[in-house]
């Protein structure tokens, strides 16, 4: 199987053009990542939440979250928008189930669960424990550490992107971490 | 949440030549489907496979697949293919949860769990309970209703395409009918 | 399988003294139910929640409940539950799959995300669609239809038994139906 | 909750003659673990299967396995069953979700899926991670360590108690590792 979790750079990515033209035709697949902290026994005792300014310079909140390539498996591409976010130190312990607790489905006009402005995307979301330091990366201005409880509030949601306060409470519901 | 599942038809789906272009360049997303009778309980007592004339006509065996497109919501892709499939009187029972059994992740070269030759293709995997009539459509040929254990058989997963057999293993296993 | 989900009524089953003994003693398995109506493709529209009176006579409001007699398969337990709280004719579709969407832990002391003065009872939750007429028996008084974001709302969540406010969202984020 | 994890030892548990009482009476509740080695990213890699003498001295071949105590949680349960299994360096890495992989029904009779000649049991099943290394204590003789393929083979299917057989299928099915 280890071949399958390397794509190919030369198979064929898309340009920024290309990448333009088959999000108004496709529907884009992702994944997501809520990164926690666990206890001995695996309960969750902290969600991990990012700060990252948007396209228009607001301060949202999101998750970690990226495009599944071409040739590239979802476990791959999981670990790899892992480390882009959270740091190579970040130490993610990804599941041993494939089956992502929820199926978010992102949709460029209102009335929709999820929204995304730019595409359709189906997003395969799971819980991730992280176990090492986290140190984010890129557009990420910087994760914050906060209970179940805090993570699922109505002031937290009200701040996440495209409607993922949500996702958040279903996955702490599938780890007995909602109240 | 009703107008998310009605794709616009003018809303940019794609010609053959410029799905045969995605095909090498993003992986696309499918929903694959497993339908099987219930008891009054619940409890699987019998499993459909599609036998269908592949490409070079061969007959193989296989399941309820088909593309998720651009503007259509994960169920409305499913009961499209279910009808689409099966026809117009299976009256399939699509599961609450939007969550798959399994995600099986077909890639364009060996060496891979799931193979399809055309594409990277990611699927989405039901067991989902049919109360009416089937009758195939389009190129399958027939639907072949099996216990549980015959479904399971060496025989039977030798002849499905593309690896499947061990997604009907897993979905059987989902529903506690692998033996 | 058939003979297993009868259990035979001559195989020892509990008097009251017993079960109160056992109850100090054991962990008690019970099944719990979240009745809902689903539209065409499987969405959840509506959840019924009970209203009951409790042992000190306050209006409160439960899912269906109830323990696994020693001999009886879960799936039996949660059909016999549903016809008691239901009534017959509420035709309640079970889940091909025999894995809860949570594991709802009650223990009797504060503390506890669930909580049961009488016992430890651990319980498996099931989202089931009902299709018929739902006609409440026993000692519950009334059969409550609202909407997922009702059912969600801190409102109900406060008025229900033991905690089960959470299992409410948990059942309902595992339909993708929380908000 | 941490106090919910640990059971007061004075708080009436089973005598072995109370027990065995119970045992005719009502369903106990067990867990279950498969212990794997899994990758860098996720993926199960190898599967950990026990080699016990039985009460008749025959070797059997079984998963980590016990009952839940009264007041215990089913982590902790699952926590201090593997330590029992596997010994204290194996460092098992429990999962953040509560939701077993499979729910496994034992019975004492001839005709169900799983069979349990002492008692009726109902037992939640996890996928375990182990990172440390498995020294067996008490009564288990061996911890073999193989691959998914081989765990998932008739032979070793036939050696299992009880008809575990399939439930190493269905843990294997639930991570993506049945072929």
């Amino acid at each position: 199987m280890s071949s399958v979790g390397t794509p190919d750079p030369n198979s064929g990515w898309l340009s920024e053009e290309e990448l333009a033209e088959a999000r108004r035709r496709l529907p884009l697949l992702y994944v997501e990542a809520l990164p926690v902290r666990v206890d001995g026994v695996g309960q969750v005792t902290e969600v991990g939440v990012l700060l990252r300014a948007n396209a228009e310079g607001a301060i949202t909140r999101t998750l970690v979250s990226g495009r599944v390539l071409y040739g590239e498996s979802i476990r791959s591409a999981l670990f790899r928008h892992l480390e882009k976010d959270l740091g190579p130190m970040a130490f993610p312990l990804l599941p041993a189930s494939p089956v992502p607790f929820s199926v978010a489905e992102y949709f460029p006009f209102p009335g929709a669960q999820y929204t995304d402005d730019r595409q359709h995307a189906v997003s395969l979301a799971y819980v991730v424990p992280v176990t090492g330091t986290c140190d984010p990366r890129q557009d990420a201005l910087e994760l914050t550490w906060m209970t179940p409880m805090e993570a699922a509030s109505p002031g937290i949601a009200a701040d996440m992107e495209g409607g993922r306060g949500a996702l958040v409470r279903a996955g702490l519901a599938s780890v007995g971490a909602l109240y």
